[in-house]
């Protein structure tokens, strides 16, 4: 903790400005969501004054930020649009350092009067502002979280290494949904909203420094400062990746952007290029922008783009071999000592007559895990390999869980490491278990594909910033 | 049931060759999964005798099929390959109509000469055969399942109207097992192996006359005889639509692909353009086949590209359309007629203010399922919808579980409809609810662009088709 916008997500108190005791309301929601994990102090605002009860605590409710009887870093904002500059003056005069200001109503209702306003009262008192028209923040670390949709119908998800920014609030609840589902773990979640005050760019500079994040992703659909943007990403992607889902990509998806957020997408190409020239991964789908992510959270970018296969079904090596070179990358030409060491193996018995050790190297169906950590380790030991897939149909009911072990040991030779295993319940529960050991697994082949072009897009792209 | 491979699929009896006491052995877990569910007549055949217990059930094991006090119509041979000639001949003397070969260990071990012998023994004999190297034929419809993988392993998908054929049984295996997790329909599986007898030709032509499969899909490597393929395929999609997921598309692909089952895969390019002319849709990745599989399924296909989409979050909207148009679609432009109705609606309160009736139509955040009724209605009454899309953002509360019974009525117009319902628990449980309606509903945006893609290009192959 030590950026500039520590504040927003590691609060000491906050106050709901707009808390309410009716359920199903927005004030009541936020309540609910802040008073759920959070142990920061929580302080209730309402005009009509009273009582509320939430998650079965009593809280006092102050009729103005002022009465409250202590600081407050955070106001979490949830009253009628036109009431917010008022509100943000309240705060001011109680030293009130950020507004979180969930309130819709402005800008993209076509007051944007309102929100000139808002900021122009906010800037008075230095305080920074979220939003408006958003979902807030949610610190999955400590709990914070702001988020009004209800728990059982958008799950929050594990703490974990990615932070996800976005400015639809929408689908970014959708998102955090979702990686709940999959257990993708997050550290924080930025629902952007109007961007009246802070922007995706601000937001991504906080991150880079923030130690509990290791990849930041986002769903952007314009930005709001092209040059700022692209100087901050610049920045960003020598400390850690950054991956953005960019919506508005074709003619259509622009002219819907525009009226969904007002974004003025622009040209892709132009985005595609400033992507590209600031080291941003680009992904095209919601999955992508999670394989692209969990792989980068959880491997080392690769030195190069030779990737080997080693499968225990051929199938989905072929797959898995059209999927690397349609997305650029190639199959590495295992070294002569590396064909020696499968031709001495096979001869000793250690290795099956038909299996095949060209690339994909494939330890055929009934493949024990034994099979699979020899044929690992030659093809690591390679140095003509920068990145390994593992592929395991766990169907095969030869292949032992001693596999989980074996992952954990490859993990030596220092290369990224991918694994895909499709299938079931059962490769599922394996999948959990061998990310336990760090290595990140997939639950397609494209899935996997996906993976490996991020470590290695990512891993070129910090090789030849070494090269200047 | 009037095909000429029916036999295959709905034996009344059979006899499971190389049936073993010992568990994990092939001929025990065949036994297993014969004797699980299917209640045609199993018999067990090994030159061991005896007897043996399988699923509580005790067998008496016969030395020869000849011995068998019974018509057999189908053997499930797994006795080790050398043998396997001498096996069919016994079958022939028996009366035998086909062998599921299951034994490995011919032209792919570099045993041409066996798999031609076994060829011509039955041949001689009139005996069908599956594989061999092979799981054989699954046929989820009377449990008859010569699959050796166990149900702990691999469990299998309930029945359904969607065929599968795969000439990588390890593949095909992951696929079973997947689509039981997904909650996908199968009708029958085949795993075609060597296909030394019976090819991925002869099973579809079954398949398209098969009354319980609706859709036929593939993974395959290469055809073995693409005349042969190419014609029965252009009859077939005139009857259901048949998707294909071909591997070996790149050099590197097809090099694995000459490696595994030994098919000059041959260049893409001819391959896609059989696809094109034949009206075959093909897939690039295995959740892309299911999506167009699970839309066919249960949709009609399209009269036209022009796609509507109703949405409660701008940002999901988007996203469809830019997929949309990326994958060559069009956004429907709504009708005079339909924009009044809108305008209308929102004058008389019945529509909120904010909304937008371009198209993306937005109904926004706080839409309950009456505001998506009546969006829906206007998209499906317009003469320039040809497909619509619906995408629910669950997350938000607003939004009650009345959109069931709404995606019930609506199909009354008899337009094609998809649906999208992005995020974890809450949408996975109303998709199947919304499912059991009969539309189809998927867990990511882009997954919905394939659905609609499916539907649109089908619906114009046969269109195209009417029209000579």
């Amino acid at each position: 903790m030590a950026g500039e916008l520590d504040f927003l997500f590691y609060p000491r108190s906050v106050a709901v400005i707009g808390a309410s005791h009716v359920p199903g309301k927005v004030g009541n929601a936020i309540m609910r969501s802040i008073t759920a994990n959070f142990n920061g102090k929580v302080y209730a605002v309402n005009v009509k004054g009273g009582e509320i009860e939430v998650n079965g605590k009593k809280f006092k409710v102050y009729k103005s930020v002022k009465e409250i009887p202590d600081e407050i870093d955070v106001a979490v904002i949830a009253v009628p649009a036109r009431f917010v500059p008022d509100v943000i003056d309240e705060c001011g005069e109680k030293g009130v350092k950020g507004a979180v200001v969930i309130s819709a109503g402005f800008k993209e209702a076509g007051r944007a009067d309102l929100e000139e306003e808002l900021v122009k009262r906010a800037r008075k008192w230095g305080i920074r502002v979220v939003g408006p028209n958003c979902l807030g923040v949610t610190n999955l670390e400590n709990g914070f979280d702001c988020n009004f949709n209800p728990p059982e119908r958008q799950a929050r998800p594990k703490f974990g290494s990615i932070a996800f920014m976005s400015q639809s609030g929408a689908f970014g609840a959708a998102i955090l949904d979702w990686a709940a589902r999959h257990e993708v773990g997050m550290s924080k979640f930025i629902s952007l909203g109007n961007m009246a005050d802070l922007d995706e760019s601000d937001f991504m500079l906080y991150l880079k420094d923030d130690p509990k994040t290791k990849v930041i992703t986002a769903y952007i659909e314009g930005v709001k400062d092209g040059r700022k943007f692209f100087n901050v990403a610049k920045e960003t992607t020598k400390v850690k990746p950054v991956i953005i889902l960019k919506a508005g990509r074709t003619e259509a998806g622009a002219k819907a952007a525009a009226s969904h957020t007002g974004s003025l997408a622009g040209s892709y190409k132009i985005y595609e290029a400033a992507f590209e020239q600031s080291g941003v991964l680009s992904a095209k789908s919601m999955r992508q922008l999670f394989n692209y992510a969990k792989a980068l959270a959880m491997q080392k970018p690769a030195q190069g783009d030779r990737v080997a296969i080693v499968t225990n079904g051929g199938g989905a090596g072929v797959m898995m071999s059209d999927g690397l070179l349609e997305a650029g990358l190639k199959l590495a030409e295992l070294s002569e000592e590396t064909r020696e060491k499968f031709r001495k193996a096979i001869e000793e018995g250690k290795l099956p007559e038909h299996m095949s050790y060209k690339n994909p190297i494939d330890v055929i169906g009934d493949a024990p895990s034994s099979r699979y950590e020899l044929a690992i380790r030659y093809a690591l030991e390679d140095p003509n390999v920068d990145v390994l897939a593992v592929i395991a149909l766990f169907q095969s009911p030869a292949l032992d869980e001693g596999i989980v072990d074996v992952m954990e040991k490859v993990q030596e030779y220092g290369k990224p490491i991918v694994f895909v295993a499709p299938g079931g319940e059962f490769p599922e529960k394996m999948a959990r278990r061998i990310e336990e050991k760090g290595v990140p697994v997939f639950e397609t082949v494209e899935d996997g594909v996906d993976a490996v072009y991020a470590l290695v897009k990512y891993g070129l792209y910090l090789k030849e910033l070494q090269s200047f």
